[in-house]
C-alpha cells in the first residue's frame, strides 16, 4: 500500500487556497485572473511531479504520465463559485497530484500511469462542466455560441482574455484509460451525521427543471373585488404549496425538490399581479420517482387550469439530467481501500450535486469518493473539512488507484 | 337647477388630456414639466372663470371665489400615475371648474361661493395626497424630509425644479367652508356591472399593510435532504396560500386582500432560500373585518412559528388607514341630485381606492361622486368613460353644489 505525504498534500491545498483568497473563502471563477494563475501553478506542480503538462484551449490543466500500460485519469476542477469555499473541486485536484507523486515515489507503483486533470468551469460561470464536456467531445458549437456569464461577458471573450483563443483543445485519448476517479467534499451532512469518514458514490442524482408561467389579469388592488380577480400570485402560492404537500407522497427516500426562484409582475404591494413565474427543480438517484413527481405536477396544473381564471403553463427549463450510476468495479476498489483505512467508517451514497464525473461516465468507467463537509456547508466561504479527513480521503484514493491499475495491467 | 355646458366641459377635459399625452394615456407625474404646465393652464382657466387663482408652494392650484357666505371647496388632482389614464383626477378638477362657471352663469346661483382646487401628488410620486395633507396642516416635516421618488429624486429637489421653493403654502381658511366635494372615476367595474351611472360614495375603505419576513437557512438544493431544510420560500408559499384559504371565512362582502409583492433570497433555481419577504395588504369599508383578518394572520403565523424551522416575523409596512365615512348630509344632497338627473340609475357605494377626500374629511365635511369606468380599468393608458356619463356626473355635481350652498346660506 502506497503511503501519501500528508504534509505535502495539506501544504499544496493551502497554497492553492491562497490564490484568489477572500477571507476564509476563495473567489476563482472560471477564466478569471485568479483561476488562470491557479492553473499555471498547477501546471508547474504537474511538471515537478514528472507529468507532461499543458493547459488546453478549454482551460483544462492536463498532466500526462509517461508510464506504460492502461492509465487512470484522476481529477476534479479548480474553478470556484462566485463566493466559493476553499475545498470544493480544489480538494480532488490536489488529491490527483498527490496520488501521482505517491505512486511515483514507491518501487511497487512507480511505473503506473496516472494522468491528472483540473477541468474548467465546473461551476457554470458560462457552461457547467465545460472542461469535461470539451474533453469527451460533448461541447457543442451551439451550446458554446450563446454562452455568457451573469454579467453578460461572453465565453469567447473570456477565453480570449485568458490567452487561450488559439490554443488547441484536448480530446480524450481512446483506449488509454482504465477509468476516471474524482474525489470531492460531500457538500452535505450525511457523512458527518452518521459518523462516517468516506463516501463511495453509488451514483449522481438525476435532475429535472420545470418553469411554471402564470397568466392572469393585472388590476387595482383596492377596487377589484376578489370574485373578479385573476391574480397570478395567488395561483403561484397555491401551486407551490400543493406541490410541497403532494410531493412527499410520491417521493423516494432521497428525493429533493426546490422552488427557490419566483418572479411576480409588477411585484408591487398595491397591484393585483397579472403575470408570475415559478421554477421547480427536483432530483433523485433514480428515474422512477422523478417520473412520479412529473405526473403529480401535470395533475396539479391540469386541475388548476380546469377552473379557468389564471392559466398555468409548464415548460422544461433545461434538458433533464439522467441519474448516473457510478462504475461497479471501480466502486469495489474504492470500497476495499476505504475498508482498509477506515474500517466500518465508510458508506455507499448517492451524490445530490452534479460533478464532472457525471460527464466523464459517458466516456469512461467513472467513480467518486467523498469526504465529510463540516456542518454540510458548501458553496460558501465557511466551507471546511477536518485535516484528518482530508488526509484519509487522499490515502484511500491512492490505494484504490494502485489497486485499479494493478488489476488493469 | 343650473345647467352645465357639456361642450365646454368636454373641450377642457380634452385640452388637459393633451398636456403630457402619450398615446391614449397621460404622463404627468407630480412636479414634472407636464404637470406644472397643466397647473399653469388650470390657473389661467380659474382666472377666466372669475376666481382669484394661485399655485401654492406645495403645487396645489387654488381658485378662490369672490362670492359671499359659506363656500364650498370642490376639486381633485391633476397629477397622474407614471403611465396614467386621461381621466382619473383630471375629471374632478375640470368638473370643479365647470361647476364654478355654471353657477356664475345663472342668476339664481351667481353669488354662490365655490372655490376650486387641484391637489398635488395624490398619486404618491413622493407622498400620497401631499397637496391635501399640506392644505389641512397634516404634512409633517418628518414625512417630507425623507421623501424621494422611485428614481431617488428628492421632494425638495422637485419643488425647487418647479420654481416653488420660496412660494408660501396655503392653509385651509377656518370657518369658510360648508364642505368639500370630490368627483372621480370609479376605477372599478361596479357601476358598469350594475347598469348604474352615478355612485354616491358612502366611505373610503380602510387599509392595512403587513410585511412577513421569513428567516430560514440557505443551502445547496442538491445535497440538503428535505427533512433538514429550513426553506424560507416553502414557508412563504404555505402562509400565502393559507391566508388565501382562511381570509374568505373572516372577510366581509367588500373585503379585498392582495399579496402582490414577494422577495426571495437569493432567488436562484438551485439554492434553498434562507430569506424571503411577503407583503399583504387588505382593505374594507369597516374596521371589524380588518380586525378579524389581522387575528387570522396572527393565528397562522403563531401556528407556523410553533413548528420551529423557518421563523416568521410580521410587521406593519405602513400606518393603517382607518375607514372613512363620507358626510351624511352632503351625501343626501348628492343622492337627491343623482335621483333628479338619473332616476334609479345611481347607488351608494364605498370607494376601494384612496382619495384626497379621505384626507380632507379630517378637516371638513366631505363627500364624493363616482362615474363609471369602462371595463373597470384605471391607472392604465386604456382608462376611459363614456361622454354621456362624464356630462351627467358634472351636472349632478353642479346641482348638488347649488343645493348644498342654498342650504348653508
Amino acid at each position: 500500500m502506497p503511503a501519501i505525504n500528508s504534509a505535502r498534500l495539506l501544504e499544496d491545498l493551502r497554497t492553492l487556497r491562497g490564490i484568489g483568497a477572500q477571507g476564509r473563502g476563495v473567489v476563482r471563477p472560471a477564466f478569471s485572473a485568479a483561476d488562470m494563475q491557479a492553473r499555471r501553478w498547477l501546471e508547474r506542480r504537474y511538471i515537478e511531479a514528472g507529468l507532461d503538462a499543458t493547459i488546453d484551449g478549454a482551460g483544462n490543466v492536463f498532466g500526462r504520465s509517461r508510464g506504460a500500460g492502461k492509465a487512470l485519469l484522476i481529477g476534479s476542477h479548480s474553478d470556484t463559485q462566485p463566493t466559493g469555499g476553499w475545498l470544493d473541486g480544489a480538494l480532488g485536484v490536489v488529491y490527483a497530484l498527490e496520488v501521482v507523486r505517491t505512486l511515483a515515489g514507491e518501487d511497487a507503483t512507480r511505473g503506473m500511469a496516472v494522468d491528472a486533470i483540473s477541468f474548467q468551469d465546473e461551476e457554470a460561470r458560462f457552461i457547467g462542466c465545460l472542461g469535461s464536456r470539451s474533453l469527451i467531445g460533448a461541447l457543442t458549437r451551439e451550446l458554446e455560441q450563446g454562452a455568457t456569464d451573469r454579467d453578460g461577458v461572453s465565453l469567447a471573450h473570456a477565453i480570449d482574455g485568458a490567452g487561450l483563443s488559439s490554443t488547441p483543445r484536448l480530446s480524450l485519448e481512446q483506449g488509454r484509460y482504465a477509468g476516471f476517479l474524482e474525489a470531492h467534499i460531500e457538500q452535505g451532512p450525511h457523512l458527518e451525521d452518521s459518523g462516517r469518514r468516506i463516501g463511495v458514490v453509488s451514483g449522481i442524482v438525476g435532475l429535472r427543471g420545470i418553469r411554471f408561467i402564470f397568466r392572469g389579469q393585472q388590476n387595482h388592488a383596492g377596487t377589484t373585488m376578489m370574485a373578479r380577480r385573476r391574480d397570478a400570485s395567488t395561483a403561484l402560492y397555491e401551486l407551490a404549496h400543493r406541490i410541497n404537500m403532494e410531493f412527499p407522497k410520491a417521493a423516494a427516500e432521497r428525493t429533493v425538490w426546490t422552488m427557490g426562484r419566483a418572479r411576480i409582475e409588477p411585484n408591487a404591494t398595491s397591484v393585483v399581479p397579472g403575470y408570475a413565474e415559478l421554477d421547480l427543480q427536483f432530483r433523485d438517484p433514480s428515474d422512477a420517482p422523478l417520473d412520479a413527481l412529473e405526473a403529480v405536477v401535470e395533475r396539479l396544473v391540469a386541475d388548476m387550469n380546469a377552473r379557468g381564471g389564471v392559466q398555468i403553463e409548464a415548460c422544461r427549463t433545461r434538458a433533464p439530467i439522467a441519474p448516473t450510476r457510478m462504475h461497479d468495479g471501480l466502486q469495489q476498489h474504492l470500497s476495499a481501500a476505504a475498508e482498509r483505512h477506515a474500517p466500518g467508517k465508510w458508506q455507499h451514497m448517492p451524490s445530490g450535486a452534479f460533478h464532472d464525473a457525471g460527464i466523464m461516465s459517458a466516456a469512461l468507467p467513472s467513480a467518486m469518493l467523498f469526504i465529510p463537509s463540516i456542518g454540510g456547508v458548501s458553496h460558501d466561504f465557511a466551507e471546511d473539512s477536518r485535516d484528518a479527513d482530508i488526509v484519509l480521503g487522499c490515502q484511500v484514493l491512492a490505494d484504490a488507484a494502485a489497486s485499479i491499475l494493478r488489476a488493469a495491467n
